[in-house]
């Protein structure tokens, strides 16, 4: 694997763990699916290989996200927000985003219901 | 304003600084359109009023969405996530979600374009 570009690492806000947060959002029904964090290494191989790949921080490895489970995502968009801490990254899910097993990470825990 | 439910309060997963992430989508269409941080009176006030309402980490004080700009975000949904640290906030955006007049926080910086 290369190294990330010096122009875009200095682009993206590091937080103090060395990790930017990454929303991920399945590219056609745009569905939320899940939030997780990315290492520089991490985001250098997401977009390298199109393997949607994270730094776990309950673990402290790097994540290639179905690598175990077969529930992959194949990345087809990625964006930077407009002050750097936050990526965009929208993918095609296979199966279940959700360790829970549920198709995204949101579907539960309803806190305030639409028109309640 | 009231104070939070004990029981919810324990719910969420808060960080170091007492904040939890949350990312804001447009209810209907399904645009993300930023992401941002609620302290614990942020989300009660957004609970209770429907105003989306978070906490400014530039600015250390809580941030009434579109206060000064206008550009409210009226909020339909709040839902947990799995491990209760992060937030996703369903609203109608008035407006430019972000504050440099774009749409969204993600309209400008494209990292990985689709099918490049």
């Amino acid at each position: 694997m290369t190294t990330m570009s010096p122009e875009l690492a200095a682009r993206v806000r590091w937080n103090a763990d060395g990790l930017v947060c990454a929303v991920v959002q399945q590219y056609d029904t745009r569905e939320v699916l899940m939030v997780a964090w990315m290492s520089d290494q991490a985001l250098t191989r997401t977009l390298e290989t199109r393997e949607a790949t994270y730094w776990s921080r309950s673990r402290q490895e790097l994540w290639i996200k179905g690598a175990t489970s077969g529930h992959t995502q194949a990345v087809h968009e990625v964006r930077l927000d407009c002050d750097g801490d936050t990526l965009l990254v929208l993918v095609d899910q296979q199966g279940a985003a959700c360790h829970t097993g549920d198709r995204t990470c949101f579907d539960a825990d309803v806190l305030l219901a639409d028109g309640a």
